[in-house]
């Protein structure tokens, strides 16, 4: 609950001059008996966070099931202007009916139908933060402070939203916060190729993100969009050590130490079913087909996969799925973990990597001294910040 | 739009030992033409202020209108842990269709009907912040991390929100982020007395001060609460000069800059009625008494009785109205400041004050450099923070 440490962690990761830090989020509170799920509501935190930090990106995760697009586009607005151009937007749809049930709802609205919302959401964000020309304000001492003739309604009328604008603040440095978005299902994927700059995806193995990355790169340039200004990064965890043994050693001491009842929970959250009776030794029952599952794809996809090729006992299954919840890991020396991200990154499976490092702030402070002068060496990555947005970070060029 | 500008604005009120810094706040954009009406969105800028300063209260304005009570609640509960226990809530009402057309609607809801809502708001975000005892978390490195005993749902069922809860952040450090409100209609006042512990007022003279201060303080024991622990704050406009006569030249100087037209539209807000056409060098028109108006009721007061007890020419109307919007005016040395500060403060018109400095940085500086030292010397106000919270600064006493 102290903004200061999740600063620091900001500090740390651009001291590794990474992109961004991203904060996922939820609408409830689940049970917490082993740990927390959430943390500060991430706009204000991260507002905070702007604060204490000169170059690294701020991704911010909004629920377009439950808020405005008029508050949410202000707020995101601000956000800009408070880091000097340097805040993105991860759009979600929510999963759980209990978040559903904060807001007046008993269950969430069905999948089409937040998919529906959410494209509309950021239609009616666009249009805000267009609203605005970049130099309607003069300020000008003997004359006008703003030109109103560069700053015009939206008039918005939609299936689920209807806002007449303009915005009520001044466009901002990226004129558009940077739009992520992390959908697997053949919605989000399409939202993803319609809008974002930055997709987070789920990949256990490479062939995998190869083909998620194949799709959402063919179906931005079916949107006419390049396919090289949607950045894909597959969530990473990673486990260093001087030896590939000590990695190892490191990563099955913290997988130790996950409950299972709490894994199974979590099991049964990504699969929709009450799993907390399997037997434990057992091979994992037969999943229903992906065509008839109803809940977010993505991770879905991944644990139907590795039951398929691996054929996992329930407990083998929570190993797998235990820190990175599905996520490709990477477990080794320096080295290794840099011949793993270059392999990844040259064999058509990321432009980049959401890291998610398994133990805060350690594994980060691994990462950033151990693995990120290796891909600079190597001349994969930044020596320092050349540019100043997120964008810029993100695409290379700042705008 | 330069967060570090209103950081080093709350930093020079920290330096005056300010109980807090308020920032209002709309929810549309009107014509900007002759200067801003708003600024930053209040949530995210306090956060970024929150990080720059180390005692001062920072009160945001949420419109219970338009927001929901579940993220609104979360937002401020993180501000107050962002802040180490000075965030507060300035519950609005809202005043403007132009407001109600950002959100879905054609025009704002009823009065009686705002303030319902605003009540159930209230009431809903109290009992989120109560679905956490501040025990809660036990972080046992060795056992559980929450004591799920501790944290409770909320099943808010109301007449405009439905909400499960529990919130999904820990208890803050103040628990309850400090209320304010500034109604000054029946409805806005008994809203006061039953949640505020801070009520912003406006009154530009002693007696009508006097009137509403009185008036508000029996709603509170009427309420079943000790009026003590609501704090009256009219505004306060000054003007500090060496001489009476140059703060009455700084004074007259400014007024002397506010567009007419813009006064006009202004007044025409205030009044809700166009007044564009009106006669300048006039007597100001009748106006409908207040039991037939159905706008926000303080600022009408105060303009009917101007016009009653002055019967000003429109452009003296103006004038009176022009920088405070009828607040309290103060001008004069900083001697005269003070004492008028001691008059209204030891006759039953103030408990404290809203400063509205008509200049920033400038009258702020002044305000804190000139006159708080005067205070502080006849034992009216602190010499330094002796609370951590703002809840401590406004009530003698953290919590």
């Amino acid at each position: 609950m102290d903004h200061a440490y999740w600063t620091s962690l900001a500090q740390t990761a651009e001291r590794g001059c990474f992109d961004a830090v991203f904060l996922a989020d939820g609408q409830s509170q689940g049970d917490i008996t082993h740990g927390p799920l959430w943390n500060l509501e991430p706009l204000t935190l991260l507002s905070a966070m702007a604060a204490g930090t000169e170059r690294i990106g701020l991704v911010c995760t909004i629920p377009a099931s439950f808020y405005e697009p008029f508050p949410a586009a202000r707020m995101l607005a601000s956000l800009d202007h408070i880091s000097g151009g340097r805040a993105g937007w991860n759009v979600v749809t929510s999963m759980f009916d209990a978040e559903a049930q904060n807001y007046g709802m008993d269950t969430l609205p069905v999948h089409a139908e937040r998919y529906g919302r959410a494209a509309e959401f950021v239609q009616a964000a666009l249009a805000l933060w267009d609203s605005w020309d970049a130099d309607a304000i003069r300020a000008d001492p003997a004359g006008a402070y703003a030109d109103m003739s560069k700053i015009r309604p939206v008039h918005h009328e939609g299936r689920h939203f209807r806002m007449a604008g303009p915005l009520n603040v001044p466009r901002s440095p990226q004129g558009r916060p940077v739009l992520f978005q992390a959908g697997a299902s053949e919605d989000g994927r399409n939202l993803a190729a319609r809008h974002a700059e930055g997709v987070y995806s789920v990949a256990a193995d490479l062939s995998s993100a190869q083909q998620y990355y194949r799709d959402v790169k063919a179906r931005a340039a079916r949107a006419g969009r390049d396919p090289g200004q949607v950045v894909v990064m597959p969530g990473l965890v990673s486990y260093i050590g001087s030896t590939a043994k000590e990695a190892a050693a490191a990563r099955a001491e913290l997988d130790g130490l996950v409950p299972v009842a709490q894994s199974l929970a979590q099991l049964g959250k990504f699969i929709q079913q009450d799993c907390i009776s399997w037997e434990l030794d057992a091979p994992v029952p037969r999943l229903a087909p992906a065509s008839e599952f109803s809940g977010p794809a993505g991770r879905y996809a991944t644990i139907l996969r590795l039951v398929e090729t691996e054929r996992p006992t329930v407990r083998q299954l929570l190993d797998r799925l235990a820190a990175g919840g599905g996520h490709c890991t990477m477990a080794g020396t320096p080295e290794q973990v840099a011949d793993g991200i270059q392999h990844w990154f040259e064999n058509g499976g990321a432009d980049g990597f959401n890291l998610m490092p398994p133990v805060l702030p350690g594994s980060l402070e691994e990462f950033v001294d151990r693995v990120v002068p290796l891909l600079q060496r190597r001349g994969l990555f930044r020596n320092r910040y050349t540019t100043r947005t997120l964008r810029g970070h993100l695409l290379g060029v700042d705008a």
